[in-house]
């Protein structure tokens, strides 16, 4: 039941059927959220043993007393133990705070104001830009906006950016100082970065001070057996001849504790160095107490992937059964389409172009709510108005089935309306 | 035996008495360090608690499950306890990260970039400065260095800066937008400002823009029975008319654990909205499993006010130990002077002009690491080579005797040195 292949006669019979399941789903008063990609509270239950942790043992495995000042570089135990899941080398990856939002603002800020590395003036000195794969992840624009940085939407394939398109860009236009990516099961598409596309990225010519925020924030969370290999981003940067291009993060935000974990940085020793010179004026040191609690926790690369196949047993059927919704209730229609990813925390949906907003705000007078639309886009403009954003994790299942139905009529319903002209 | 009425001969003999000392201190291979205010092992083992909490109930009061995201304000239970001791309302403090210099860090380059409250253009608009009460804090100072905002010393009084000083350079130079200081016990001197310097310093006519940052870093770190009660800062900048004018500061890293404690800012309305707008751009929340870890084992303010008197009784026999050689070494002698602290972290000693640099040169040799000369000045320069911070809280009371006795050596030798002219 192709909507495309209808006459209008029929269209208005399924719109008018769709209206009246609408209205059964006003009715129905429900209060369902599926905006953010926050873990589930059965995720977190796995994670619990940290809350006794690190226990009476204060001292880290070198002989730190992780209770007093020091160390900027966080505790090295807990960069081997990460190191390979990021495929960084741990003398390239450094422990820092609870929040990698937090590290790439920082980054940023000390462009702005000292400018990176091989820069020969500070980025605010003049207008930048930056690129943005789209669909993103709000969070990272939301940065770059804040501070005035033009930003440049790039397409984003299945298996990186655009690269045609980001090395035209970059080869004109020096003022182009960065990229956001997300490289494993990017937010939202679910997209990953594949090695021959990264290698591209990291050879293009480009502005010295040029530089791919490289957000490894899924890298261990995958949905299927077989997960890709992390790409050695900071040794292939080196092997591209540009060593200092990338700054790679990571964060067990969404592996231990939401907002209480502990976050990476990764990058060459000459960015590292520069990265510290900085860091060091604003703080004395992470909290090293955390790191110690999750070096109790996760004592070897071996102990986080078990932890994540556990992440994996609870996401798993949520992820299937936003699919089994969207299959059942909008494949026939072709007014949509959407991702299947093999790990991360979202399925990105394209609704008929031109009725994202419409849908959101036919759900959100439902009581679901959904990312707002264009919050994918830099400047929340997506040009087609068409791309959604789900995040499975947080509601159960039956919650998540209930919402996602309410989502596919408030879908077709947008798509009916669309397509007969917004008749009466 | 001042040395100032000394003939020179005299003072020769005294020098070489003192020459066989150093040689005998030199002979001791000292390795000791009373640089920096780190707490002893004896003060973190008062918080040894906190590395089994929260335990098994990870929701705040107020229901919140610290595990996941958001909240950036912090606990309001938290934040209700600290509230009495930093002298500020619970709905005008918010509570943070590890760090308050990370703040302090913060509010500079939101500053920088977007331009505070009030301001008409961001501070890296042009050049700005900001007043620094000497001796002060190295760390704030490398914050603005780090950033090229030009520093400019007043004098510290025993009541806090000197006003006078302070009103006149800021009705003449609207470039000045702010000023560092440590309003109780303060780092290093002890000095603690009063109620008339205080307000004196938040009614002077002033750039809007113009901010104090009142670190208030040892509000409760006192060392006597009656202690000063807390200035209520930011309602006292509301009555002298100016409310957003002062950014107060507190910090939990020596009350718990340093480095791993809880920070926090307290700002009136407006500058906490101002400050969240951008806060919200760089971090999703800060570590809530971390507050209510600090909640648990402070469940009020009075149980922090019993704890720091626990702090007290470790602290101080150590300052005494201090203040009885330098008596005991330095008194007789007229060639220094130091302040007899009532809290906080240090003693501020001011040696014989120009002999600080030679005096904390003469330690090192002999395995005793003082805070470098200079380092209480902005640009490392103290003006008379005078002054000499000691840290008293991380040795043991034996060893810090050793290193206070090693270093009245240091401290006199230097004197007759300089005050002989430094012939052979």
């Amino acid at each position: 039941m192709n909507y495309h292949s209808r006459s209008p006669a029929e269209l208005r019979d399924i719109r008018d059927d769709l209206r009246l399941k609408y209205r059964d789903l006003l009715a129905a008063g429900l209060t369902l959220d599926i905006t953010r990609g926050k873990p589930a509270p059965e995720q977190l239950d796995l994670s619990n043993e940290l809350l006794h942790l690190p226990g009476d043992d204060f001292r880290a495995p070198g002989g730190t007393d992780c209770r007093n000042y020091g160390g900027v570089n966080g505790l090295p135990e807990l960069r081997e133990v990460f190191a390979p899941l990021f495929g960084i080398a741990p003398e390239n990856l450094i422990a820092e705070g609870n929040s990698s939002l937090d590290l790439m603002h920082d980054l940023t800020v000390f462009g702005l104001l000292h400018g990176p590395l091989g820069a020969d003036r500070p980025w605010s000195a003049g207008p930048i830009k930056f690129l943005c794969p789209v669909p993103g992840y709000d969070r990272h624009f939301a940065i770059t906006e804040s501070y005035g940085i033009e930003m440049i939407p790039v397409p984003m394939r299945p298996d990186g950016p655009d690269v045609e398109v980001c090395a035209e860009l970059v080869a004109r236009d020096p003022s182009i100082k960065g990229m956001w990516l997300v490289p494993t099961y990017s937010n939202p598409s679910g997209a990953t970065v594949s090695d021959e596309v990264a290698r591209a990225l990291l050879s293009m010519p480009a502005a010295d001070d040029f530089r791919i925020y490289w957000d490894n924030a899924y890298a261990v969370h995958t949905l299927v057996d077989a997960p890709p290999e992390p790409l050695r981003v900071v040794e292939m940067a080196a092997e591209a001849g540009h060593p200092d291009r990338v700054y790679a993060f990571g964060s067990t935000s969404k592996i231990s504790f939401a907002g209480a974990g502990v976050a990476f940085f990764g990058a060459s020793p000459a960015n590292l160095d520069w990265f510290r010179r900085y860091l060091s004026v604003k703080t004395i040191g992470p909290d090293k107490v955390n790191q110690l609690r999750h070096l109790r926790f996760f004592p070897d690369t071996e102990s986080v992937r078990a932890h994540m196949a556990r992440h994996r047993a609870i996401l798993a059927p949520k992820f299937q059964a936003v699919l089994d919704i969207l299959d059942d209730r909008l494949a026939g229609s072709k007014i949509a389409s959407w991702t299947r990813p093999e790990g991360g925390y979202f399925i990105s949906i394209d609704v008929l172009d031109g009725t994202a907003a419409r849908t959101v705000a036919l759900a959100k007078d439902a009581g679901i709510a959904l990312t707002a639309a264009g919050a994918t886009f830099p400047y929340r403009r997506d040009p087609n108005d068409e791309n959604i954003r789900i995040a499975p994790s947080f509601p159960g299942v039956d919650e998540l089935r209930i919402a996602m139905d309410g989502f596919a009529t408030c879908a077709l319903l947008a798509a009916t309306e669309s397509m007969l002209g917004y008749e009466a």
